[in-house]
Order: C-alpha cells, then sequence, then structure tokens
C-alpha cells in the first residue's frame, strides 16, 4: 500500500506487568503499521536516549539501592528526557510513534505497587511530560502466575520485587483502564500471541480508519 | 573542649555560584565544629551517595546534552537520595548537617538561571526532600568576574555556562535570600577568606549559642 499523504500523528502506549507479553505486541503493532505505508517509530522507556541509557542503567541495576522517591524522579528524568528529544520531534513529523511503557507505568509502579502518593506521582508526570498524554494506551493485563513463568531466570532489580508487590501494580494498571476508558484499553493477555494482537488491532484499526 | 550532652541537630546549607568559594567556607566550618566538640557532617549535593554520584557524572559530563526538565529532575532524584539516605538520619542522630548546595541551587540555576517556572521547581523540591528544609542557609555572594577568575580551566558542563546565565543565577540567589531572610543569609563573598569566615561564624555562633 502506497503512504498516505495526509498520516496524523499518533501516539500509542504500551504497558502492562513484567511477562505481560507487551514488548511482543509493540513489534507485531510496528510491523504491521509499517506494512500499512505508515511512518511509524518505536520506543522504550526507560531508555532510547544517550542519557535515559544511562538512567535506565541506574534504575535497573540489581546492585542499586535506591529510596522510592529517587526511583521516582529517575523515571520521570528519563521520561522528560525521550518525550523532549524523541516523541514529541516525531510527532511534529507526523509519525506513529509506538512506546513502550510511559507514565501510566509510573503510576502502576511507583504509586499503586510502591504506594507512593497517586497525586504526587501524577503531578510529576505533567513535568516530565510537558503535559502530553497519549492517544491510545493498551494494557496488557495477564495474571501473576503466566507472567512469572513467562519471564527469563536473569531477573533485574525491579522484576525481583514481591509478588504482592506485582498484584498491587497489575491491579494499579486495572484501575488506571476503569478510570480512563477512552485512552486506555484493557487486553486479555493470557491468551494466545496472536489473539492478542488481533484484539489490539481491533482498536488499530478502527482509529486509524486502515 | 568536651562534647556537649544536648547537641541539637542543625541542618546547614552553603551556597551560591561556582567560583563563590563555599566549599573553602564548609571546610572552615566542619573544622570550627569540630574543634568546639560538635558532632559535625559534611555532605556535598549531587552527590555523597552511590546512587547520587552516578547522577552527578550524567549531570556534569560535558559531552552531556540534557533538557532542562532532565536536567531539573535529575538533581532532584540525587537530593532525594542524599536526603533519604545520608541527611535525614544524621540530623536524627543529633549531627550537625553541612551540605555543599541544596535546593537553594536548584531554584536558582534551573528556576532562575535557565528560566524554568519556579513554582514547578518549587514544587519538587517538596517531593525530593520530603519538606525538610534547611535551618540556616549561607549565600556567599560575589561578583561574576572575582568568581571567574577563581575556577579552574577545566570547566565542567555547568561551569561552561554564559555570564549571562551566571547572573541570572546570582540574581536568584539574592532573591532567595531577601525572600527567606531568618533561613537565608547573604555572605559578601568578595572578602578574603578569613574575613568571610568571621561573618560567617557570627551567624553560628549566635546560633549555636557557642
Amino acid at each position: 500500500m502506497p503512504q498516505k499523504k495526509k498520516q496524523e500523528p499518533l501516539f500509542i502506549t504500551f504497558e502492562g506487568i513484567d511477562g505481560c507479553g507487551k514488548s511482543t505486541q509493540i513489534l507485531k503493532t510496528y510491523q504491521f503499521l509499517q506494512a500499512n505505508g505508515l511512518k511509524v517509530k518505536m520506543f522504550r522507556e526507560p531508555g532510547s536516549t544517550e542519557i535515559s541509557e544511562k538512567i535506565r542503567n541506574i534504575l535497573l541495576d540489581k546492585k542499586s539501592d535506591i529510596s522510592d522517591i529517587t526511583e521516582l524522579l529517575l523515571y520521570e528524568a528519563a521520561r522528560s528526557e525521550i518525550t523532549i528529544k524523541e516523541i514529541q520531534p516525531a510527532l511534529k513529523q507526523g509519525h506513529i510513534v509506538l512506546c513502550d511503557r510511559y507514565y501510566d507505568s509510573t503510576t502502576a509502579y511507583q504509586g499503586y505497587g510502591r504506594k507512593l502518593d497517586i497525586r504526587m506521582v501524577k503531578s510529576l508526570h505533567k513535568v516530565a511530560t510537558s503535559g502530553l498524554v497519549p492517544d491510545l494506551t493498551f494494557v496488557f493485563d495477564v495474571g501473576l502466575d503466566i507472567a512469572f513463568s513467562r519471564r527469563g531466570k536473569d531477573k533485574d532489580r525491579l522484576e525481583s520485587q514481591s509478588k504482592a508487590f506485582f498484584q498491587r501494580v497489575r491491579a494499579g494498571f486495572l484501575e488506571i483502564a476503569r478510570k480512563e476508558r477512552r485512552r486506555v484499553k484493557r487486553i486479555d493477555a493470557a491468551q494466545p500471541v496472536d489473539k492478542v494482537f488481533e484484539d489490539l488491532k481491533q482498536y488499530l484499526v478502527k482509529r486509524l480508519s486502515l
């Protein structure tokens, strides 16, 4: 299909607990949109810029003993950098931008998971994103048993958290999806990979009028 | 002099533009207080913890091209870490804590210097410090010509800023001192080192009833 001339920028984020399968789904989405002749860029959070990758290394280092508030501020710093350096410019150029995690992850992990004040956490999102809100967000929801079984054995610092922590994080994502139904779509990620993508694609096709 | 039994914790910060001489003064203060039998701890910001030093390396790397908001969030992250891991525990143990830079530096550099919204900057201070406010703050005020001449030639990323930037930062520190007269004491740092310390010592002696 030839590239459409009037492609509108669109910011789509992929969210869920570790092991929910979102990295597979973002790749399938990327390939699907490209195959449809659309300009797409894909980023991951935290990361995707030199500074953000340095911050990511601090955050994911198993040896790092970081306080909860510092962790929160570091995620927001990485977010600010990728937003200003990559996401905003790509949207301005009319790209569809896919991001593996964005601020909903921080609300779920640091807010619900670490039990930091949700209002305070959200106020930091505004600082870090300059008010940028995803147009569409997928929450890949899956039970902890499945999520845990999907992960590799070499867990990073965050993945080594307790089961209770991840239960709070999962509940946080579901709460976000309930509160922001228009933006956030919950997808049953316990299904086989292709079925998950079929569900996702329905939202995509509708949104992009493909 | 023997150590006093009822030493009260006290949090003292040392502020001013680069080249103002605060690092010399904090050392003299540390030695003076120790010589008076007081328990003192000295920290520098950003830094003094493993995580904060890693953040410091990102911030001061000349090659780093960091956006202003990311810079702000990284300073606050480093601040959060040193506050929780070092400053609060030391104060709880009854120490006098001296800190080379604290949140006033961020207000002056990122708020006044980089022209970020001051209210937003201050809201981040509250997050990073959990509301901790220094009991006493010295602003070492000096003209740019003297400050510049005192610096070494190997400037780090922040020190390589323009003169106009440092003028805004200096004005920012003076504004802070004007607005918070009880906490913040402006000291004329164009004077010889020993005279600067004499001025500082008067406040110290009064505050600590030495």
